[in-house]
Parts: structure tokens; sequence; C-alpha cells
């Protein structure tokens, strides 16, 4: 038995891939799914078997893609809780099949979603305990699954579940047994999960804040803990139920000529998404542009950008085209139409327009901030903030700023913060869209500001 | 915390890298240690400390070396059992240290050597019991670290300590404990190990089945394991304790014109090694040349080539030129003269004289064997063979050839077999260079010949 862990960067989601004597299974695959079949094919092994843990809502899963390149493996997921429109096997509690030497058990752990299941997997060629499990969104290093998303008026009733899945199932396996959860640390799939990408029940049992507390502590937390539900999770779920277009029928990424792009960026629906580096973006860009840098598009993209809209894509360089696409295809967003080649360089040198963003540096912001005449929003999360806001900001956060820019003055100079200069960004550049005249963002962040000795509030 | 495995293909061996809060520690860095310092300024982490877990027999450690390229990292191994003549730590049981959250306790475990040490590694940020512990080579997934290697005459003395480390320390650990051992399948260092890359304590105390033997069972069970030691394991044991010539010292792997590697190769002491397939050996390959097969390379080279040689290599392209060296400096035959520039296409194509060894099809071999007046020799090791030897085979270990040659008859036609083909086109090459006239290899093995239906013996 062999396990590989397949990151999908940005979105900190895990996928596994388990080989056991030339056959193997794969445990929710990425929507990008030549890598399996790469490996398969690599470690001349046969994937029998495509596990899916959940019906995913931050993610578009890669099952049927997946079936699409190695048609004779089978799809796997819970007889409960979900009415999927695809797949071979719907299993229940207790049911097993073999791949190679490993017999692999469907554990049915509701509560994060009312069609989870974990996979406890026995290696039958050194013993008969299970010697790992994969737990999907059920538990993570340090956390748990989120009960909010099956609808926020079951919050208690999933927490319920949930905890019940966890003490009644979940860990009554042996504390020897690793578990692969399918999420790490930077997922908005919880909080507090740690840094570590692989755990054991026994750890967990003794060491989880979650595990514990009795069932009352658990669901008050539960109820307590304050996570947001993006608009794309929405899609996710429907795409994840019915089964996501195949890939081969989405639009392939492609470099366009930038007569075209020019052309097609005023067209209704279309927009332009920078996904270079917050100082690349605010030196310039193309007017009207989003920014959306490539590292955090997994995070933050489906904050702020709409599923029916078409993508006209801006790269630093023309190698990361693919990543760009791969990012929002795992995401379902299907609509991007193609990247700007020559880059903003070649762009600026034909003599098209550009702006750009000015970022001032700690002391010009103090400077600004004297003289009086801003206004100051900080992007973070409402959680983030305790005491840590350079003084005068107000509070606004990136994922509800578009319910909040009436209550902004666009007439005046307007400075976004954030820690790191990376969220600030993205706010600023949808300010400016929504016609904000004099943006700043100080991509020093409050990190800057405080190691500059300027006091926080 | 996060754990990175480094395998050293071939050799299975495992090292570890294992980061916390910018800060890292190496376990068992192997010789060609770059990947460390990349890894380190890749994840922007500073390399605090290289752990030893014993001084390896059947590796050249790469701590010297990494701290030649990191200047500021301290090494560890244990203060008992080894007169260590480099390094900045020498350590005994219960010692610890810390590492961003991470806190390292030291485990004197003797057995397998007298300075052997785990590594239990607690992560203070998500609890107070220890999550992982690096083995070395006292605890290997199914199956423990060998006690015949300090002294074959103190083999008893050394497997009831084993035996005590194992169940009064290591098995003191949480089940819940991760165990990252040193090797994985295909060790020399054990027999039984199974193809999977981690367990646990709690696995391992259910499943292992050294574990689940009493102190004399244990004790009779190694004394009856019956594994081959190589020479070479006394050179890694010198340079391991003395540390070993640094990288930058020993000659660099370069391409030799044709002309220069044929003035070479007839000096004394000159050996050419041939890391082709063995399809292409047995095809056509420079006379006298030694077959060594880069995959093979890490098991068996050290069986069969001398220390003090320099060696002049074939390599099946030019880029496998960097792999070749690779592998033979981990296992410390630093004479790596060079590689022969245009390979055996361009060798050929030049005139020079080229050798090739028939290769017959199970039906001919059946024939010839019909036919008589063969020798074919079998050239597994002993616990290998059970009733699946080709009719009217001896077995012949590899290991041991050089000592049986004069058994056999060189002017008789001879067949060197194995199951695959590999170790049997090692020793046809022997053979062929102490001057045996006609040997063939079938290359299917034992494998293609019960698979024709062909009887075994």
């Amino acid at each position: 038995m062999d396990v590989t862990t397949i990151v999908s960067k940005g979105l900190a989601a895990l996928s596994y891939f388990v080989e056991s004597k030339n056959e193997a299974i794969v445990i929710d695959p990425r929507r990008d799914a030549q890598i399996y079949e790469e490996m398969a094919l690599e470690r001349n092994v046969d994937i029998k078997y495509v596990l899916e843990s959940h019906r995913n809502e931050d993610l578009i899963i890669g099952s049927l893609e997946l079936q699409n390149l190695v048609p004779s493996l089978e799809i796997i997921h819970s007889k409960h809780g979900a009415p999927f429109k695809y797949g071979e096997h719907n299993v229940g509690d207790g049911e097993k099949f073999e791949v190679g030497d490993l017999e692999v058990e469907c554990i049915y752990t509701p509560g994060h979603t009312n069609d989870s299941v974990c996979y406890a997997v026995t290696d039958t060629s050194t013993g008969d305990d299970p010697v790992a499990v994969f737990t999907g969104d059920t538990l993570f290093v340090n956390d748990v699954g989120r009960t909010d998303l099956v609808d926020i008026k079951k919050h208690e009733e999933q927490s319920r579940k949930l905890y019940h899945s966890l003490h009644d199932k979940v860990l009554e396996l042996p504390d020897s047994t690793i578990v692969y959860p399918a999420h790490g640390a930077g997922s908005v799939c919880g909080a507090d999960m740690a840094a570590r990408p692989v755990t054991t029940i026994g750890y967990e049992r003794m060491n989880n804040p979650w595990l514990n507390k009795d069932e009352e502590e658990f669901v008050e937390g539960r109820l307590n803990s304050n996570l947001m539900i993006p608009d794309y999770f929405t899609r996710c779920e429907v795409y994840n139920l019915e089964g996501p277009p195949l890939l081969s029928e989405v639009q392939r990424p492609r470099l366009l000529g930038m007569r075209k792009f020019a052309e097609l960026m005023h067209q209704d629906d279309h927009v332009v998404l920078d996904t270079r580096t917050p100082s690349s973006f605010v030196s310039k860009h193309i007017p009207d542009s989003i920014f959306m840098g490539l590292q955090m598009m997994g995070i933050f993209l489906g904050w702020v950008a709409d599923y029916e809209d078409n993508y006209l894509v801006v790269v630093e360089d023309s190698s990361q085209l693919e990543t760009a696409w791969n990012y929002m295809v795992r995401l379902g967003y299907d609509g991007f139409v193609g990247a700007l080649s020559g880059g903003l360089m070649g762009w600026e040198h034909s003599g098209r327009p550009v702006a750009s963003v000015s970022s001032p540096t700690s002391s010009k912001l103090k400077q600004w901030i004297d003289a009086n005449g801003l206004q100051i929003i900080d992007v973070r999360e409402e959680h983030e903030v305790h005491g840590n806001l350079i003084p005068g900001s107000r509070l606004t956060p990136l994922t509800e700023i578009r319910d909040h820019i009436g209550d902004l003055d666009p007439n005046k100079k307007t400075i976004s913060v954030c820690p790191s200069g990376f969220r600030s960004t993205i706010g600023a550049s949808i300010l400016k869209r929504e016609g904000f005249e004099d943006v700043a963002v100080p991509l020093g962040g409050t990190h800057a500001w405080e190691n500059h000795g300027y006091e926080l509030a």
C-alpha cells in the first residue's frame, strides 16, 4: 500500500492516490484530472475506483473527468443524503470493496453534509486492523468539518449529527489509524486546521479541541463558529450532484491577440481578471480589470467573480496560462475566454490605455492620515480583527465589499488595507471598477505599518 | 509541522525534511544533499539541525555535505556506541531540543547498532503528545532492524538489546504516534518490509510479527534471519564515523571522449560499468564490461564492485550521467572517472569492438536443456529459492558468485538465470569478464519459463 497526496494549490484541497498490487483508488480527484491518469501509467497500475467523500461544495469534483480518461473505473459515493445523477456505486455504512491487497470499508458519517462517507482501509498483506482512514470534510488535523453549509437553519441538527458520526463511528477506529483529510491549513472549510498534512485517530482524540467537548459544548461551539459562505459553493453543489461538464466541452486555455482581447473586453459579461502579483497590478494594469493574484485565486475568486461572466485573463507570463485555467475550472469558473498574448508590457507598448493604483509607504500613509480627508477600509473578515486596525479604518470585509460600496464616497481618496497587500489590492480593483477615482493600496499592509512603529487601534 | 519524505531511489533509503515555523530539521540526509538546501530556500526555512539515526552501514550519510552547503546547521547523533569524529551534538536518552514549534526528544535505542537513536517529535502548536517518531533502522513497517551487522559474534547480544529498545522505549510511545523509518521495501536492511512508506506505533504493535514475539522467540528469529553482508558496508561504516569526503573533493560526473575512454579502460584498476537495461547490454556491450543497470545499482553495486577501482561508465543516454554518479557516491563509490560520450552506439559506429550475450526464449532454452551439455546457474539468494528453479540449475547466489567461479567449467555453455533477467545479466557479465566464452541469459527469467508452462523444480 502506498499513499500519494496530491495537493490542489490555492484551494488547500487534498486528494489521494492509493495503490496496492497494480490496482489503485483515487479519493476526491480534482477536476484537472490528468495527473491521476499519468500516475497510473507511470506506476503501471489500474485505477479501479474513485471514492468521493461527499458532495463537495468548495471545489468541482474530478470523478467524471477521470472516468472520461480511464473509462473502466467506477465511481463510489454515498447512497444517503444526495441524489447523485452519476456514479456506479451508491454505498451505505459497512459496505466493503477490494483493491489489490486492500479492503476498503465505507463509514457513513453525516454532519458536514448528509452524504459524507469516511473510507477505512485495511492492508491485508500486513494485518487485520485498518491502517488508514480517509475522512473527507468530517475530520481534519486539529479541526472538524463545517456544519453550517447544508442549511444554516439546520446548523444545530447537522452539528449533532457530526458529533455522533465522530464519536460513535470515526473514533471507534484504533488510535493507530492514520487520518488523511480532504483539506489542509488555509482552506475555507475550517478555521483551525493545523499546518500538518497527516495525523492519527489517537492523536486527534487526545489533542483536537473539537473532540474534547461534550455534545452540548460541541454544538454550541459549532453554532458560534463564524465562517463565510461564498456564492460559488452553490454552483459547486449543483455541479457535484449532477456531474460537472467534461473539460473537453469547456473552452481550453489559449492566448488572445491584443486586438481580439481589446475588442472582447468591451462586450457585455466580459471581465478582465489580472492574475499577476499585487506590485505588478498597482504599477500598471488594464483599466477596470479585477485583481486576482494566482496564488490566492482558490480562496478569493469565488467571493468576487460572477459565474456567468466570461473572463479575459492577464498572466505574468504565458507559462502561467495553464495554471490560471486549472485554478478557475477547479472552482467551476468555466468561462475562461483566453489570456492576453504579450502580457501587460506588450499592451502598454502598443499604446493602449493602462491604469495604476498608488501605493504609499507607511510613512506617506501616516502623512496622508494626519492631513485628513481620507477614507480607509480594512478588507479583512470580522473575526480577524482585534485591535489591529490602522486608526480611522472602517472594517469592510472583502467578502461583503459590494454590499457596502454605497456607504463609501467614490469622490474621496480611498485607501484599501489588509495585513499583506493582497486582499487590499483585490478590494482596490473592485472600487476602481465601481468608479472610485482615487484609490491607493499600502502594499506593506498593517504588517509594515506596525513594524514602522505606528500605532494600531 | 510538515514532513516531506525524500526517497533515495535504488537504495530504498528514506530521509526526511521536517519544518515548523521557518525552521527545519533533516533526518539522515543523503550524500547528494543539494535537494535539502533547495527545499529550504524554496520554502524559506532555515535548516537548524541534521539528525542522524545511527552510523549507517548501507549508505554514505550526507550530514557534512549538507553542513558544507548550510554552514549554520548543527549535526546531532548519539553519544553512545560510536566515536564520531564530526558533529556538534552527541546526545543521550531523554535530551530535547526545539525547532520551530516542535520539541524533539532523543530516545537511545541500541540494537541495530550501539549508537541508534530514535527521535520523537511533539508539535506544541497542537498538543503535548508526540505526533511522530523517526525510527531509523530500529523499527520499520512490518519489520525491525538487522542485528547481525555490529559483529556476527554478538548477534544474540544485539538482538536482546533491540528487543528491549523496542519494548521498553519505542513501544512506550502512544499508539497514535506516526512512525517514519529510514528504509522502505526493497532495502538490504530488512527482509520483510511492507511496501508502505509510513505506519504508526499502534499499528506495528498489533501487526508487526517481530513485535508479537517474546524475548526468546525474538532472539531466535533474529539469529535465524539470513541476510547478506556486502563488503561495502565496512566502507560506509568507516566513512560515517569519520565523515566522508566532501563531494567537492570528489571527481564530478563528466563525459569522456571515445579515445580517452578506450585508453583508460585498458589501464589497471579501471573497470567499465554498463548502467543500461539488460536488453541493451545483452544486445551489445563493450567487452569485459560489468553490467549494473541503473535502477538496481543501489542494491547490487556493493556486491560486485571493488571500492578501490576506477569506473568508466556506459549510460543509456547522457541525461543519466548525473543520476549514475549520484547513485555511486551515495554508496561511497567515488572513483567515477567519467561516462562514454556518444554512448554505445557511437562506440560501435567508430568500429571499436563490441560483444554480446545470447538471450534464448524459454522454448529455445528448453531445447538447449533437452540437448544437454549446459551448465545453468541461478543467481538468486538461497532464501528466495523453494522449488522454483529451472530443472538442472545450480544455485550460485550473485553475492557469492566470485567465490564459486572455480566450481564452474569456463569452456561449457553457461546459462545465467534469475526471475527477471536483471541479476542474471549481472552474473553473465561477471562470468564473461572471468573468461567464460559462451554465456547466455534468458531475459524472461523463471517468470517467462513458468508462464510458458515449463516445469520448475
